[in-house]
């Protein structure tokens, strides 16, 4: 486990929304918790890579929450605090843990967000565009400086209102997470394997299927890759599950500087590690007492869970 | 690649319904098409030891097909020849393939049908008890004499028409095969790990779920082992693709003579084997030119798409 010597890595640029989230599941509820896919994704990515992470938050934004990341060694530098009050998402889910039902968006200071990347970012080896307005994404991609890895995630309200924006996205990036049913949905296909290759041929040379409870899926090449999700009895919140995901997987690359095929498995399998763990906690919880002993003890069940003895 | 050299393995009894099926799905349809679960599994099954069927038709029931069970070394002495008509069912998949919708169910001769194991299938060290009514289940059960491994299927209609009679199914075998929606039926919990522990309680120390495109997932003593699904780009029918599973996993077994935990891992990769490639044709088209080195070659595929280094 060499996980936590991460002066040999990369650091990690990552744009997106700072929230107050207010969630109920059926195991329990909170209000105004720390939330936002920039946050669960850079805390995620903070164990393996150092972080620089752009939003925006309201005068109202607890002090505390921007301590907590700044104890991660997440560089908060580019969280711009404005007049007004945070981004706020209520949301709930049913015992089908896998469809957050949305109760209210308040934008608020996200409305008018505008991701100005400081200097001292913009040389980022590795980039992650979590899922904002394209139009944005691209706003960032404009300024950051030949990056080694950029990877994107995105949501089908864009798919379905800003298809141009995100195409243009797409071009222009790595990799691309989506969820199985926005994969179907961006290119019309029922086939999960015909909808990434079709993704693929968008741009990104890397398709990363998040499928919730049944795993992931990796195609790059001609290679589809499958891990799956790690056996939970219960999932406490699974907010933020896809961001952790994403934020594991790019760290992980970023502490490596290895993006070839075969660490790119191990990213989605970090990935899943870190997603497994957040949602067995509500909001941040785990990840603020999680250790690399725990990531590494995860990756491994993984390990043991998927193998089986040759022909 | 041993598949060969079955003459060291046991042989599998398999009792169930043998049919007549009228499939449409979005890539063709057939009418009067061999089918049925007795049928496909013992198929499946026969790639990897010798079977022996129960199970009965009508007098319309074409002789060739018969032939065709006999030519893959199957006994179908146990399969009864009733007056009347065979067994028929009609279904139709949409896009989404993973749910059949039933058009007819014409039961016939299989409406009255009492399996009668013949003297010599009684001593089978293996038996698959396939999806038929669990009181026949469990007739078959009384007459088979000290199996070294039982398994069974069943379907949501049993679970929610005939529950008592299931749960003494389910006392007495050593596996139970489920899909992923029966297994939460079955317990009344969202929960597939949690599910899968309960229906252990019950009886079976193995459980396997199938999870159609999302792959299986087996659960014994402290173990869950995760197996993807192969990533087809098209699956022009999917009818049989469970009882393929089943045969396939039941049938390796039998081969080996092998009931330890890593070899039922390996059994669950060859049922996920038998079940892609039955997938990729109407009826038992596949089974019909598949090859062993067919089976090792995906079986190696799947060994690929799960691979990843340690931590």
């Amino acid at each position: 486990m060499r996980l936590r010597s991460r002066d040999s890595g990369s650091s990690v640029l990552i744009v997106g929304s700072v929230a107050l989230d207010s969630v109920k599941t059926p195991l329990c509820q909170v209000e105004d918790a720390l939330g936002g896919a920039a946050v669960y994704s850079s805390v995620a990515a903070s164990f393996f890579a150092p972080v620089m992470v752009v939003g925006v938050v309201g005068e109202d934004f607890p002090e505390a929450h921007l301590e907590f990341l700044e104890s991660r060694s997440i560089d908060t530098a580019g969280i711009q605090v404005q007049p007004g009050k945070s981004f706020r998402w209520g949301g709930s889910y049913e015992y089908d843990l896998n469809q957050a039902h949305t109760l209210f968006t308040e934008l608020n200071v996200f409305q008018d967000f505008r991701p100005a990347i400081p200097k001292a970012y913009r040389s980022a080896e590795f980039v992650f565009l979590a899922n904002i307005d394209p139009d944005l994404q691209i706003e960032v991609l404009d300024q950051v400086e030949n990056p080694k890895l950029v990877a994107c995630d995105t949501m089908n309200f864009w798919i379905e209102n800003k298809r141009d924006s995100l195409i243009e996205v797409l071009k222009r990036v790595d990799v691309a997470f989506l969820n199985d049913a926005e994969a179907r949905q961006l290119v019309g296909t029922g086939s999960l394997v015909k909808a990434a290759s079709e993704i693929r041929g968008l741009g990104p040379e890397t398709v990363v299927i998040k499928k919730g409870e049944h795993g992931a899926m990796m195609f790059c090449d001609n290679v589809c890759f499958a891990a799956p999700s790690y056996p939970l009895e219960d999932v406490v919140d699974p907010t933020g599950a896809g961001d952790s995901f994403a934020g594991g997987f790019i760290g992980y690359l970023a502490r490596t500087r290895d993006t070839r095929e075969p660490n790119i498995r191990k990213a989605v399998v970090y990935g899943s590690t870190m997603a497994s763990h957040n949602v067995q906690g509500f909001s941040l919880e785990v990840f603020r007492k999680l250790t690399h002993e725990d990531i590494a003890e995860r990756y491994n069940e993984f390990k043991q869970m998927v193998f089986f003895e040759p022909v």
